[in-house]
């Protein structure tokens, strides 16, 4: 099959290229970017060899010609105006930004600061956290980085209505999650032996992840919620402190982590009390939990790793093209970590 | 006045040379190491021209022959039995390591598995944090660098009883915070790009933090305490995610944390709802801190930054020195922070 | 004596604000951008409680009537504009731009690729290495950094006439020395953990250094220059490759380097061999210089290591002043090197 | 095949175990150490689900026994006394140390201060950069990694007899080049935001550059060597400064270049005048070359950037191996450079 991507000058589009090279039944078709039109090879360097293709303009009859599915790795605000034409031609999409995410528009309005799209393209939009849920049609929303790991990290505990109180989530990125957009706060100079906080409560993912938690626990109204950039390239730090009822256990919520995620190729669960490095996943697919729990104040501390543009974006598009194309979920995404 | 310093070769050993050749009454009488002895602009060659000294071997002695005070930087387990001799004498001390911070000897014993000082000099010692208290002797305990930030993280809080449930501590560190010791971890290929958790709940800061809470807030039993190392050489980053009681408003905790430091000259209360970066305060004996309430979950995240060998070690030593000594709070360390 | 600052908000002119801050004999009268107008501690939170002041436009009425001097921060342009005015009144300038230093108005207009400065303006303006000569007017114009770093690091080779050959430069720097404006190679996820190469032989110091070094040899008329980009916020590293004259050892070598800067007390020359670490001059005004004779080649290896924004910007602009203003040359710049 | 690798512990072994994992032929065996012997899954969390192995202890019989070949991972001064037994049954060795790379064993007494390995064994030994030769036997010794791309740098060079003089090498490394071993240079707070020199015209790969490019040029004596430590994890920036005869002009020294790897998979001659970033070869088996010729000092600039783990030690490994197997070079190796 071929793809094409639009959006390949960020830096999640690239990801898409690198992951889509080494994938063994997708290749890539077109690819795209309303603003940078030069052959790929002299943009990125590092695909020397590679990609001997010219990004072209945005161009919806062409990628329908040439390809069989579209990955928008756009920002925020394109895809939900050109979703619209794909859709009716039941051309498939995976959208790797947040326009299709949100079921309330209302949601979307208020944490992103746009016009949301269509109701009716919205209520086609499937929201897929592949470890739970699988598309029935055509038009993916592929969920956010904070979002993936905070969904990942507190399912087992949601799902059991184990909760005693509050959850609060802590997310630390790395300045890749930022996007390439050249901001004061993403120079080098600015970001290097930093470490800043921004958007207390006020990130665009929670009403992402609070939708997803719902379906779980209805009753389930709020979370806490704060997100922080540290000197990283890519990863995701999540860590969740989790007020638990008096009567579950450390024993059975380990287990509970286990069972979860047993059938998950990519939730790799640590022994219990052992906490994750961000470094252990990056550049892959995976998101390892460890989880500790404190008896005195019968509070769950449970961290959970990703790569933000891997199991955050691309990579996590790629598993959710395997599910929807019937390929085995694992497809072109097994390689080691590198490390160190 | 004259001190010496015991301990020169570590981090905070280094930190105590440059704070106190900046300082107007304070020179260095002697430099003493238990493991190098070698000319100090030997050892550290950005010293050259600032101390021609000879790092001398440890000599009660002479260190009070040519001293008016000393401070140990020395390692946990160190000066809990060097310091008698220095008591009996009434030789002025200041601690900073974690040997005469613990009032209770099972404290010490659980969170540095060692044997505690003797009793007789543990109740000599005061823990002072200069915002809150003075010394009244000559043996000073100086606070630990995460106590340091959570205590003026939640000191306002703690102190008008407005808790409504268990606060939760998320430190982030510098790797010099784990001292000069070489380990996997703190290897440049390792914490660089990287992100860890330690000690989870275990931190030898917490009966420290709790001894201090404890005496605004007898009822206080219990904090949740994470600590993680982020790929930085110096700084903490505290995070405080504290449940408020329903009647107090974010006015009111703001209002409150201006009043609590508003005779403090090194905490500098940010803007309501601004966050600090951790490099505003390197190199110095800052504390900035920055407030946001949360009103769905009446949760109030507290962010406080300090420069773990400033504030959090060495220079909070010169601090509670200029007190002692009736000298100004902040002589010799008005510095403009390093920017960038 | 008060001076203001045009171009506080660059790098170069909040490094002035901190070392203005720290000067027994010079305080900040007003401070200027052409493009940011609020209150500096708004600006730069570090700052908090050490400017009060609003940053004001450009202004050369107020600048005069408040001020002794005025320091000129600015890129590349600017100053060649406005300083007339200045010097018309003699009010004295110490210039940190490119824009004075060069004699040759074809050189600027090579290598900046802008119209050059009013012949008029050229002539009075003195380009100061304060290691090796003397202001006579009120017009300086400051060093660039890797100026600055090459001309320590050859001065004492190519004063005695001890070249066989082309010296090659090869100059490392930090980020902050590409200035704050942003750009795809100063993205942190750009830069972090990368080194790139830029302007081989191209760099605008390169006649700078030339201009300097003719003037104790007319005869040297290339040099070779490169210059990279390596992952540190502040610093150069330059290194120099010098063929040296066959009947020329090792010891003569290290006894002329020891002999031209006995009393230079910014320019600290290592044991013969040992090469300093970047790190060991940052935040100050030091140049640390080490060097190795290979006998095989006959190609000596000289280390100069200076701190972009202090010896290579602010710090010798101070420098410069103090030797103008008849003050002890160290005066506020002497202290300690933050370490680590 | 199935491949034994002796030294899984360090950096080059682990890398190893990554490039095995990902290669269609070849498959591990048995995984040794001298020091560790645990599960690697336990040692390497990164590996989880990836290598269900215990490290071994070093057992000759064992390796022959379960494997077709065997990569020595080792530290400097373990595989000369280890060899010999393979070499007598004729089993395959691809060693990555400098053991067996020199076949003066003068030279590496003098580089390596150890005692060489037996002149039989040096014999035997085939010193293979895969660009330029073959190896005929099953004893082959892995290029360095400042030697790999030192070599690429000066190779069509050197070749054509184009030099007018000494080619000075100005070597820069990441981290992981100094090995796993904890060291003061190599500790975060030390490595983080500085540079340092070391092994000034001294370092073990001079000679063994030498013996390589002697066997081209026989009359070429020298090379002026430095080498760096950048805050980098991995990666090698070699820039080569190159006297060239006059009557080579830049459009010949292109050609050239491109004539030389025009068939190499693994080097990427850049366009004209454009030096590669590190980061567009690291976690990869390619060394990208860049290029500049001034004419007015008639030196060349060349820029050669490899990732010192991958074409400096097991990608290079693993490309012998292809060669030597039979097998297509690329095998295994050809994976999009991670960006960013």
């Amino acid at each position: 099959m071929k793809a094409a991507i639009v959006g390949v000058t960020g830096y999640t589009g690239v990801e898409l290229i690198r992951l889509i090279q080494q994938h063994p039944k997708l290749t890539i078709g077109t690819i795209h970017s309303h603003t940078m039109h030069e052959h790929a090879e002299k943009v990125y360097p590092h695909l020397n060899g590679f990609l001997d293709q010219e990004i072209l303009p945005y161009d919806p009859q062409l990628i329908q010609q040439e390809n069989d599915l579209v990955f928008f790795a756009t920002p925020a605000g394109i895809s939900k105006t050109l979703a619209a034409d794909f859709v009716e031609k039941k051309f498939p999409i995976i959208d790797l930004s947040g326009d299709l995410r949100l079921k309330k528009p209302s949601d979307y309005q208020r944490y992103y600061q746009k016009e949301p799209a269509e109701a009716a393209l919205l209520a086609q939009a499937e929201y897929v956290v592949p470890e739970f849920n699988t598309a029935q049609g055509n038009l993916i929303a592929n969920p956010g980085c904070y979002a993936t790991a905070a969904i990942l990290a507190s399912a087992p505990i949601v799902q059991q209505g184990w909760l005693a109180g509050t959850m609060i989530f802590d997310g630390k990125s790395g300045l890749s999650g930022a996007g390439k957009s050249l901001t004061d706060s993403s120079h080098y100079v600015s970001a290097s032996e930093n470490m800043t906080m921004y958007k207390v409560n006020q990130h665009q993912h929670i009403p992402e992840i609070l939708q997803q938690l719902q379906q779980w626990d209805p009753d389930l109204q709020h979370i806490h919620f704060s997100t922080s950039l540290i000197p990283v390239k890519r990863g995701i730090f999540m860590t969740l402190y989790a007020p638990i009822k008096e009567t579950v256990t450390e024993a059975m919520l380990y287990q509970q982590f286990l069972e979860t995620y047993e059938k998950a190729a990519f939730v790799r669960v640590q022994p219990l009390g052992k906490m994750p490095a961000l470094r252990q996943v990056t550049t892959t697919n995976f998101c390892d939990i460890g989880l500790s729990m404190n008896q005195e104040t019968q509070i769950l501390t449970v961290a959970a790793v990703i790569d933000n543009l891997g199991k955050g974006a691309a990579g996590q598009a790629i598993q959710n093209f395997n599910v929807w194309a019937g390929l085995p979920e694992t497809a072109g995404l097994l390689q080691v970590p590198i490390y160190p």
